[in-house]
Order: C-alpha cells, then sequence, then structure tokens
C-alpha cells in the first residue's frame, strides 16, 4: 500500500445553519475496512491469561526470563527476602543515616507502643514486644525501605473496642489477653494468606473515600475514649460509641481531677505544638519525633517530685522487665469466644493491612520504587512511625533493626524508669497521634469532586461514631460497591455528532460544534452490556430513538433511517447483553430502520460470533469506525435511492 | 470554516518491514482540537438528570408534553388505567377473539389452579380464586395485551417448600393457611413498592444465567415431588432437596401402587404428546390448551366408573363451592412464624415478578409495544398462561374478564364435578407444565457463549437442587455480583496500533495489520477507573511500559518517549482515579517519559478539572484523538529535536 492512496477523505460540513445539521455529505470514493474476529484461542488459553491477570497482574517471574539457573536461584531469594537485594551493597555512610533514622524513631515507638497498649486495653509491655519482634521479620522480608514497622493505632483501638465490649480486661485479663493473642493470631493467618494466594485486591474494595472517613470517625473515637486518662475518670464505660462515651464522662463529673487536667492538657499543648512546626518545616522532623520521649521523660520526673502531694494523678505503675516466655500458649481455639477471636483478627487483620499498604504506597511514588502488595500482607507498617523514619533518611531495613535493638534494651534494663509515668501522657501522645488521621482537606475535596463518594466517607465517619467500628466499615464498603453496581446497571448513553473536518464522533452536548448527520441517530453506549443493565439499555435506546423522530418531525429535517450504535466503551457483553442487541434489531427491523454496530472490541466480536448473531447483522452491518458506517451507509443510500 | 479546508490527513505509513513499526511519520500541517470541559451544571440539576436516568429510564411523563390539561387528565387515566385507550375502540369482531381466547384460557386455568395449589399444599379451591381475582385487577392495570394473568408453577412451589419446611399442612391446617394469606400479603406488599417506587432494576440482577439453571433446577424439584402422586404414596418428605425426596421415593416401595402408576404415566404420555404437537405447529396450540381438562375429564370419569374396583386411587374428594368470605382475617402479622412469613412473601415476591416480566417482555417483542416493567410489579402473569392466551388470539384484557367469569362460573356450580378427579392427574398436569421450564439449548448456549454465565447456571441449578431454593437463588445472585466485580477490579488493558490509511486506532493482538507508532506506545483502558481497580491499573501499566522497553531494547528501535492513555472507554472516574493518574504522572517524569490523555469523556473532563490535575498536565497532555495526539507529539519533536 502506498502513502497517499490510502487517504481517507472526511466528511465536509456546513456549520452555518441555525439547526445544527450538517446539509450535505461529500463522499469520495471511500476503502472501508473489514472488522475481524479476534484470534482464535481455546477455553483454556483464555483462562490461563485470565487468571494470570487476576492473580499476577506484576508478571513476578518477568525477571527469571533468560537468565541462567544459579542467577535465578539468586534472583529468587532476592526476591523473598529483599535483604540480599541491598546487603552486599551496603556501606558505612548507609549504616550511619540508618543508626540515626532508627534511634530517632525508637524514642518514639517506646511511648506509642506503651500508649497503643493501653489502646487495646493490654498490658503496656506487650506494645513494646510488638515493637520489638515484627519490625526484625520485616526487615528480613518486606519490600518498602521507609516503613517502619509496628502496633497500627487504628487496629489496636478496633482490636480493644470489639473485645472489651464482650470480655472486660479488668474482670478477667487472663481470658481478655487470651483473646487478643487469638485474634491477632488469626489476623496474621488473614493477612499471609492473603498475600499467599495473591488475594491482594480484596483490600482494593475499602476505597479511599471510605477509609477517610473511617479513619476520621476512629481517630474522634479514639480521642474521646482518652479524655478517661485525661480527666482522671476511673469509672469509665466499655462502649465505643460516642454517646455512651460523652454520658460515662458527664455523669462522673465528681471524679474529674484538675491535676490530670493540667497536665494532660499541657504536655497535648506541647505535643501538638511540635507536630505542627514539624508539619510546617519537615526538615525539623526530629522535633515531633522527640517530643514523645521527651513528655514522657519529663511527666515521669515531675510526678517523681510531686509524689507525695498529687495522688490523684494516675501511673503506670509496676512493670516487669525482661522478655516474656513465648506466647503460644496463650491461644486457644476452643471455646465460646472463638468466634469472637476470629472477627475481631479478620477486621484488625484488613484495617492493618490497609494503612500498610497505603503508607507503603505512598512513599514508594515519592521515592519511584514500587511496593509489592501482595508481599506486603506479611507484615505491616504504621504511618506515623514511616513519615518520622522517611525524614529521619532511613536508608535500609536496617534502620528497623537498630529500632528493635533500642527496644530490646529498653525492655530488658529500663523499664522500671516508666513506674512514675502518669498515663494522662500516655493519652496525650495517643491523641497526637490520632489526630493526624482526621484528613478534613481529603473530605473537602472528596465533596468538591465527588458527590457519591463523600457520601460513603460520611457514611463510614458516622457509622463509626455512632453506630460500631466493624458495621460502619460495613455500610462504606456496601455503598462503595452499590456505587459500582449503580454505574453497571444505568449506564450513560449518549448522543454523538461529527466534529466538522475531522473524522472524530463526540457528545452532541459536550462540544457544541459537533454537528449531527441527517437520518443518522449516533449512540454511544458507555458500559459493557449485561444482565444487571440490558433492559434499561433496550429502553433508553428506544427512547432516544424516539425522541429524536419527534424531533425530526418538529424541525421537518429528512427522516431517521439508520441507528449507529457506537460499541468502543462496550468492553464486554454477556448473554443477556447479545439477546437485547438481537431483540433490538427485531423492533428497529419492524420499523423498518436500521441497526449498525462500530468499533466492537475484540470479545465482543467473538462473543456475537459464537451465538450467531454477527451473521444476522451482515456484511454491511458492523463497521471498524462510526465514520466508516456513515460513509458506507450513505454512499449506499445514494445509489439506489 | 470551508469544507476543503479542513481534510485532515492522516499518518503514511509503510507496513513492508518485518519488525511491523512505522518507518516514518508524513504530517502535513495539523489542526489540533482543544479538548473542552463540558458545560456546567450545578450539583442540582446533575442530581436531578442522574436520577431521572435512575428511576424514569422509559421518561413516562413524554406523552404529556405540550397538551392541554383536559388531553393531560384523560391522558393520566389512561396510563393508570390501559382500560381507557382500548375500551373506546372496542368492538365485536375483537370481542369474539377475546371470548375464544378466555374461554381456552380457562379450559386450562381450572386444573392448573387446583394443580398449582396441591403445589403449594393449599386447598384446591384457592388456587381456582387466585385465577379469578387477579385477572380482574390486572385488566384494569396492566400494560401488557397478552398475559395471562394466575399462580405462577416456580412461586407456588417455593412458597410451598420454604412453609412446609416448618410448619406442616397436614399438622396444623389454620396455621399453614395463615402463613401462606401473609406471605402472599408480604409478596404482593413487595412488588408494589417496587412499582411505586420504581426500583424495577432490583430485578435486573437476577441474569438470564441464572434464571436457566435456577428454572430447570426448580422443575426437577417439582417433577421429583410429583412422584409421591404419580407412585400413589402417601407417607411422603417435607423437603424440597433432591436427596430426601428420592430417598422418601425409595424407601416407601412398599406404597406404591402399580393402578396410580399406569393412570399417571399414561396422561403423563397423553399430556407431553399434545404439548410436543403444539410445539411442532404453532397454530394447533389448542391441542395442548385444551389436554389439562380434556385429561381431567377423561380421568374423573374413568374413576367414577371403576369407583368400587380402584380404592387406592387417591382422590380429590368434597371440593366447597361457593364463595369464601374475604381472607382478610387470616392474616397475622404478630408471633413467631411472621419472620418466615416475611422472608417466604419476599422470595416468591421476586420469582413471580421476574417471570412475570420475562414473559411480558418476550410477547411486547413479537408484537412491537413496550411493556412498563414498573407498572408490571403490581400484577403478574404466568408463562403457559400467557402463551396460550397469545396463541388464542387474544386481542385486549377482555379475554382476561372472560376467562374470570368462566372461573366463576366453576367455582359456584361445578365444583361437585371434581369430585372423582384422580390426584394422579394433577400431578401430571403440573409436571407438563414444568418440563417446559427446562431449557437446555439455553443452557448450551451459555456453555458455548460465556464460561463465567454458565457457571453462575450450573450454581443456581445445583444449589436448588441440593441445598433449597432461596439459597440456591442467592448463590447465583452472588455468582453474577461478583463477575461485574470481577470485570471492573480486573478491567482490560490493551496496546493499540494504527491501521495503515486511517485514523483508527485498534488492538494490536486482534488486527494484525495494525502498527506500532515508533516512541510511542498507545494503551486503551477498558474500564472507568475506580477504587476497586486504580492501584492494579496502575501496576498493569507500568508492566507495559517495561515491557515495551525490553522489546524496544531487545530490537534496537527508536526508544520509547510518550506514553498515550486513550480514555474512550474509561466513562468515569473517582478520587481513587484521579489520584493514580496523578501518581503515575510523577513515576513517569521522574523516568522522562510523557503522559498523554487522549478522548477523555465529559464526566471525567470534569473530575480532573475540578480536582486541579487537568492544569498539571497542560494544554499539550490532553488531545481530543489518538491520531491527534501522535501528530502534535512527533511534530512538535520534529521542530526541537
Amino acid at each position: 500500500m502506498g502513502v497517499n492512496s490510502n487517504r481517507v477523505e472526511h466528511l465536509g460540513c456546513n456549520n452555518g445553519s441555525s439547526i445544527k445539521v450538517q446539509a450535505e455529505i461529500q463522499m469520495p470514493p471511500l476503502q472501508i475496512h473489514k472488522v475481524r474476529l479476534p484470534p482464535e484461542r481455546t477455553t483454556l488459553q483464555k483462562l490461563r491469561h485470565r487468571l494470570s491477570e487476576i492473580f499476577f497482574p506484576d508478571d513476578p517471574l518477568h525477571r527469571f526470563k533468560n537468565q541462567t539457573c544459579l542467577m535465578k536461584i539468586l534472583l529468587a531469594l532476592q526476591y523473598l527476602f529483599p535483604i540480599f537485594q541491598w546487603a552486599p551493597l551496603y556501606n558505612l555512610s548507609l549504616l550511619r543515616s540508618d543508626i540515626i533514622s532508627g534511634l530517632t524513631i525508637a524514642s518514639l515507638a517506646i511511648p506509642q507502643g506503651i500508649s497503643y497498649a493501653k489502646l487495646a486495653n493490654l498490658p503496656p509491655i506487650l506494645g513494646l514486644y510488638s515493637s520489638f519482634v515484627p519490625p526484625l521479620i520485616y526487615s528480613l522480608l518486606g519490600s518498602s525501605r521507609h516503613i517502619g514497622v509496628g502496633p497500627v493505632s487504628i487496629a489496636s483501638l478496633v482490636m480493644g473496642s470489639m473485645l472489651s465490649e464482650t470480655v472486660s480486661y479488668s474482670q478477667d485479663p487472663i481470658l481478655y489477653l487470651k483473646l487478643a493473642f487469638t485474634a491477632t493470631f488469626f489476623a496474621g493467618l488473614f493477612q499471609s494468606s492473603l498475600g499467599i494466594l495473591r488475594l491482594g485486591f480484596v483490600i482494593d474494595f475499602l476505597s479511599k473515600a471510605t477509609l477517610v472517613g473511617f479513619m476520621a470517625g476512629a481517630a474522634i473515637i479514639v480521642s474521646l475514649q482518652q479524655l478517661k486518662g485525661l480527666l482522671g475518670i476511673v469509672h469509665f464505660t466499655n462502649k465505643m460509641q460516642i454517646t455512651p462515651v460523652l454520658i460515662s464522662v458527664f455523669k462522673q463529673r465528681d471524679e474529674w481531677s484538675w491535676q490530670n487536667l493540667v497536665l494532660g492538657f499541657g504536655f497535648l499543648v506541647f505535643l501538638l505544638t511540635t507536630r505542627h512546626i514539624s508539619l510546617k518545616k519537615p526538615k525539623l522532623f526530629w522535633v515531633s519525633a522527640a517530643a514523645p520521649l521527651t513528655s514522657v521523660i519529663l511527666s515521669t520526673i515531675l510526678v517523681f517530685i510531686m509524689r507525695n502531694k498529687a495522688h490523684k494523678i494516675a501511673i503506670i505503675g509496676e512493670l516487669p522487665k525482661g522478655l516474656n516466655p513465648p506466647s503460644s500458649n496463650m491461644l486457644c481455639f476452643s471455646g465460646p469466644y472463638l468466634a469472637l477471636a476470629i472477627k475481631t483478627g479478620l477486621v484488625t487483620g484488613i484495617l492493618s493491612l490497609t494503612e500498610g499498604i497505603a503508607v507503603g504506597r505512598t512513599f514508594a511514588a515519592l521515592k519511584n520504587y514500587q511496593v509489592d502488595g501482595n508481599k506486603e500482607m506479611m507484615a505491616i507498617g504504621s504511618f506515623s512511625r514511616s513519615a518520622v523514619n522517611f525524614n529521619a533518611g532511613a536508608q535500609t531495613a536496617v534502620s528497623n533493626i537498630i529500632m528493635a535493638s533500642a527496644v530490646l534494651v529498653t525492655l530488658l534494663f529500663l523499664m522500671p524508669l516508666f513506674y512514675y509515668t502518669p498515663n494522662v501522657v500516655l493519652a496525650a501522645i495517643i491523641i497526637t497521634a490520632v489526630v493526624g488521621l482526621i484528613d478534613y482537606q481529603a473530605a473537602y475535596k472528596l465533596w468538591k469532586v465527588d458527590k457519591l463518594d463523600f457520601l460513603a466517607c460520611l457514611c463510614s465517619f458516622f457509622g463509626v461514631l455512632f453506630i460500631s467500628v466493624p458495621l460502619g466499615l460495613g455500610i462504606a464498603v456496601a455503598i462503595s460497591v452499590f456505587k459500582i453496581l449503580l454505574h453497571v446497571s444505568r449506564p450513560n448513553t449518549l448522543v454523538l455528532g461529527n466534529i466538522p473536518g475531522t473524522p472524530i464522533f463526540h457528545n452532541l452536548n459536550h462540544y457544541r460544534e459537533a454537528l449531527r448527520v441527517p437520518s443518522f441517530i449516533i449512540l454511544a453506549v458507555e458500559s459493557p452490556i449485561y444482565f444487571a443493565n440490558s433492559t434499561y439499555l433496550q429502553e433508553r435506546i428506544l427512547r432516544w430513538i424516539r425522541e429524536e423522530e419527534e424531533r425530526v418531525k418538529a424541525n421537518n429535517e429528512s427522516t431517521l433511517k439508520c441507528i449507529i450504535l457506537d460499541m468502543t466503551a462496550v468492553t464486554a457483553i454477556d448473554t443477556s447483553g447479545i439477546d437485547t442487541l438481537c431483540e433490538l434489531r427485531k423492533v428497529l427491523d419492524k420499523r423498518s430502520l436500521q441497526l449498525v454496530l462500530a468499533n466492537p472490541v475484540g470479545n465482543v466480536m467473538e462473543k456475537l460470533h459464537q451465538s450467531n448473531i454477527l451473521e444476522s447483522f451482515g456484511l454491511k452491518g458492523v463497521y471498524l469506525s462510526v465514520g466508516e458506517a456513515v460513509a458506507d451507509i450513505s454512499s449506499s443510500w445514494k445509489a439506489q435511492p
């Protein structure tokens, strides 16, 4: 084929007329391209392709192609344990920045670990354990270089709330601990099985809008719970909803103590100020990173000095030092509470996973490397900690090892120092940590861009506040899924017109310069044609035709003769959809209107062929583009008027 | 603009080379079209438009536009009561065909009414009531001219099975009757509230595939249940699943009676033969329509003659004649069984609705008028009856009135004649009616066209057979919805190439003649970009780019410089999708690759604009078509090499 002989001449036009209809079609001889079936594949090939797209979208084995056997083993080791990737290149300058960031994060991790344990109603020492063991595992397995690993605030809160609604820690601490361990075990099991089965996409169904609302609601609940510590209330509700918490706060007004209040709000203001400074100037990240430890040290000294005067200030008290024996005997897989433990584990697992992946992705985008969602499921990071780690210049996962060592030293030798640490400071630390989760700017953006997303956000926010954490999450997911289903069951249909001087056909409402083509109506269906929308689409298309016929009659234009369905956005079709097309064709045939398909995609062509519809449409029923359809059909009308 | 100055010259090409890459781009001066934002609309306008698309896709008020006030009232009356439409035009010849079809259908309705009542374990007289009252209502309200209204076999079966699993009719007939009435009341309430709230789309989620499997499973279960009657078994299970029914059949072998067997299978063969004849020659429709009544009459006479010899043949026995007092006192809205009644009502309501709408649509398509799904919900038709009605030449809803009168006469005067009618004939009538629901040809077509649809069909089939009717239905709906979600969360992405001599870009794998454009990779995303697929799409797009770069390097082609995303099929985007585009752009920017969007649809443009992304893409970042993008970008490279 030569270059010039193939030029396609396009519709001439005259947009001077006021009715916005092309007056005359000038059509030189035109080459019409045949619409083809996609190359044949067996069912097995299609299934394999589909499954690999579902489970291995990132093609994890691509690095192994065209490599020697030894190289393959090395690459496999590097893939499974990223430590082999960076260890050979490790040097002193990397070590220096890792030590600094490791120690910085330890100073954040120790007070946070104790505080988060309190959130889940667990002994503070367990919080430190969880800042010590997981980072070591993550430094072996994880794929992000900046994630600081440790307990996640939301997950801790949810676990605490779900368990204490049934079992009270103060009444039966052993049972409570057992349940907490079992729930954690199931959370881990759930996460790693998701990872191993490569079901990362399950997590995708928690939309960002849902999470914004959920996090904000949870942050408010956590903060309100801290009023117990801030006000020094002794008798406090087990419930998590906003109403019982507020009632509890105001009913126990006689238990409020001004010493707690002053100390708590003092440190809260201090912590929030340092946080604000670090947010404004990222270079001063260490200000907010060091603030919690500073507060703990200052308040402990303060309480120690006034220990004879301020009895009303609750303190942590005796903390055992050293390492506990492994806790596998704390797991219980039987009894009436197993269902509760599994449910709690599932919810906390999903939550910490979501937060972890979101965190990893954020930092990966900043530094331009990729995080493997399916691998992340084995080890989880917490947000505030990762931010500090990133800002402190962590280069490799060694910073996690340094951090773990610092925590270990604390566990072994420094625990008695926390005897006089007041609970009120821990409450202030928790509030500061969760306040950052209230992302009102994101909520405002949701409102501006997508009202339905904003609704999902609001629902999960109020669901968490007033009903319960898992139910709030459930409602939000349901709204997100409903939005998808609504979009699928009521898809857009558009009337297209030709943009003068181009082969482009576009929405008439959107492009004012687009012109109707006389005797044609060109409809674009903006969705796959499924059982869920096939009846709707049939009705809608018939309505478009009815309205066009009325318009044509009112304006005395040439009568409608042909309906072109632009199938570009119809990316799939099922048997109900095929039946609808068939039926539509029959109905239009009876009214002597021609139905033509333009640009059906590969798998739609295939399905039409398999159900023998393509044959009934015939040669002149399917075109490669709207332009070719218009040109060919109108020239055939001229040939036989 | 003149006609000739607007011609667009297209990419020349040279497909002689073996690497299938366009060798040289010949680009005359080209007019680039600005991509516009859609005309602005307020949130309220958008909401109103969206809601009217969801609830009023058929624009039910279009007839009222531009009419006088009096005309409007008349039209409203005609809309609410179609009887006003056809009554003024009614004449004697219409009446003749209506009388014929009314009587024909009555001869089918009387034995069917009695049989279906037995399916739901109700006294046969109630079946006749339901063939008498609803048709009168439908002739006032319904929109289809051919629907024969009456109890639906599947709905009767499901109600009978769901109720008798908890309450046995033989042990507590009053409670059973009360529950049946209450369930029917809720079914009606559910249907009419769906209709009034215009939620017809809820029904759309039962896909055709699901229904094919469900109907076949239900038909088999109904038929197996009739073995009780055919074999003359007295002690029979209450359960509906296939296993307990078969066990029950073979355990009670001593109760089998050969008289029943001979009589039953004789009439079954007769009925199936007449059915076959009518299917082969639609003109002989009356053969199968008259067969049930003929069988009833023949068998009654036969049993009457042999009444002293054949004691083992179970007969209907005493039937009260005349009309019962209204049954509102049979409704019970309290007590432990209310939940069961509501559940049963919901399921039967959905089922009879689905069957009714499917029936109405089928006949409407044949005769080319439209059925209003939302209005259908107030009155329901049964399939076999409508087919007879259609074939018998029913012209208006008067045929329903004639039919109802015939049933009324039967109720008032002819009930004692059914005293000797053997149950076994009723069983044969039921089997003949439900056998038609097993549509193996449709199942084979599903297998050929869409394997996942076939799977949904199989699941609902086996779910109904082995688990239970509502659960089987639930599984099938879940599979259908899962299919939609899977399509949304793992959408196709395609690499496009230019079809030489045209402005058309198409899938490289599908069109072998399509050529890659050097230095470009053109990706089409075949789905809205949602939270559910945004992370997947980002990974998949980066993988396409990686693979393209590897290919380019291996073949020594010109390096990749620009990625064009064809957004034609991206019919919607949410906030997560926008974030993904942003992030993708940042990642590619770091690798000095240009990201360009082609042909974004109206609402995507709007969202991009609202979130200030459009500005960051700039003038050279969004094009109206892939062709213009390629042309403009490559000419800009030539200008500044």
